[in-house]
């Protein structure tokens, strides 16, 4: 059975990693992805500290399995949303777009082990000096927020290269067996997949959502700033998000100096026309990967048939290509 | 021995592809790299007929084996340098950046077979349509021209998906044994790399491009069409270059609008700077694979190292993983 570093580091049975995406990854997709035997993440950020207590008392009703939540660290109620993690001690906790550092030590006097994800190589080098157990390098490809630095396929083996012996999970672009098998080669120890899980049925996204990433393609998805600008939104100029194509991309992507100027109408603009149902302007966030997701599975559904042709391709391919 | 279908179907012994490079992959590259097994890539735009006339009996002086000539299909002189490759039988010819229907029928008729570079999976389908042996998916992390799309990670499944029984290979973001290994598992018949045969011995790069690539990392370089713009290069919307940062690109990417509208005068200026060898305003292209590039080494020896790499990647890695 495939096994990698983060096996044994986060105690779970396979390499695969359920990214915390706010507004998708609650509590029932994080236990399904754990008691599956991957590592289920809750997107921590966003509803506030009641209702992510609530949704790691339904992982551990759940299952018993280890788990973790996920932040946007950027964002201003972090070190309140630490605190109920920390409180309610959560196996793993993953930071992202700030400074981790004075997390991973809260987090490591109570013995937990934080996930650093970066965009680059920099960022990644000041994770492992900060003292992260775990990495997740994450690529141009990624859905939701991301970097604008590089692809996952260099971007792994470089971060790799970097920080020696800390695990590295690749994020960004895998969505099936292909993509694990892939990034193991690399010299990943595991896959942090989102855009996959999005499209699960215990993802709280909305149907409309799900219904648009299963049915677009990668081609579909375009990395942008501005719904961030319009929206406010906590993160820093080196990061865009990766959303589907839609008439308000299409109106202003390319044009954000003249968004950052007319910031406060288009807010009322956009807010009136989600007001009337106009889904032409909704925000669908997903990364290329959505090009090979074509079904809603359950989220351990999902777990075990990644692992199965992962471990599949690992074993037959190499034979057939060497001869 | 590692073999794929590109293997047979361009009757190379290695499934790598060294990248037609304007300005770059001369003749001396192309022999070099076909010499050692791949198939060798004359950059055949940019200098005229006579330059790619020169370049294509140079690589016949140096081997008999199979080598290829590729051109920016967009650009206003193609028509009289496929005569040229056309008249000299050329045995592979690729297209990027255009329609290639035309140049594939006309390559057909002499059997000579055409790879189609493309940056989505919607242009996949049209070179399958127009009758590609082959495609090359590019991701946003190649260096020089390509996409805005998608991470090669993601591409190239959703690519394999598409076209069925032509073969893929992977442009962008492979530069070692880890990256051949992992675009193989992807479902990719092979790896297209630049970057790394810029820093060759053999690559008409000049020396000062060659130092820049061997000592930056993946962050370093940026996606960008400020130089496209001032330059008139002939590429559609859809493509940028992937290349160094740099005091030009620190003053204007993100300003594309005013580049446009002081194109005449920024030419000037750059044209100046440059003149007066000023290199912090130079254009270095490379990809962000540039990360695992470290020194300038004999095209031969690339090849015959990223084989070994795979190889030996292919046959421990997954035994190690699958226990």
């Amino acid at each position: 059975m495939l096994r990698t570093p983060i096996c044994d580091l986060f105690r779970v049975e396979h390499p695969i990693i359920s990214a915390p995406m706010a507004g998708s990854s609650g509590g029932e997709l994080a236990a399904a992805v754990s008691a599956a035997g991957g590592l289920g993440m809750i997107g921590g950020s966003g509803p506030g500290p009641e209702w992510l207590r609530e949704q790691i008392e339904l992982v551990r009703r759940r299952t018993d399995r280890p788990f973790g939540v996920g932040f946007i660290t950027s964002a201003p109620d972090t070190d309140q949303l630490m605190e109920t993690a920390l409180e309610l001690r959560v196996p793993v906790i993953a930071h992202a777009f700030a400074d981790p550092s004075p997390y991973i030590r809260a987090a490591a006097d109570l013995d937990i082990l934080t996930i650093v994800q970066v965009q680059s190589v920099e960022l990644a080098r000041e994770a492992a000096n900060a003292g992260a157990a775990a990495i997740a390098a994450q690529g141009i490809e990624a859905g939701g927020h991301t970097g604008y630095t590089s692809g996952t396929l260099p971007l792994v083996p470089a971060v790799v290269d970097e920080v020696g012996d800390i695990p590295v999970v690749a994020a960004g672009g895998v969505a099936d067996g292909r993509g694990l098998a892939a990034v193991l080669m690399l010299g990943a120890a595991g896959a942090w997949m989102g855009t996959r899980f999005v499209a699960s049925e215990e993802s709280i996204s909305d149907p409309y959502a799900k219904e648009q990433i299963i049915s677009h393609g990668a081609d579909d998805f375009l990395l942008t700033r501005v719904y961030d600008i319009v929206n406010d939104a906590p993160f820093p100029e080196h990061v865009g998000e990766r959303i589907l194509r839609n008439r308000f991309t299409a109106a202003w992507h390319g044009r954000e100096d003249e968004v950052s100027l007319r910031k406060a109408e288009l807010a009322r603009e956009l807010a009136a026309s989600l007001e009337a149902g106009d889904t032409s302007v909704r925000r669908v966030l997903a990364g290329n990967s959505a090009g090979m997701v074509r079904d809603i599975l359950p989220a351990g559904e999902i777990v075990r048939r990644i692992v199965e042709d992962a471990e599949a391709i690992l074993r037959s391919r190499p034979g057939e290509l060497l001869g």
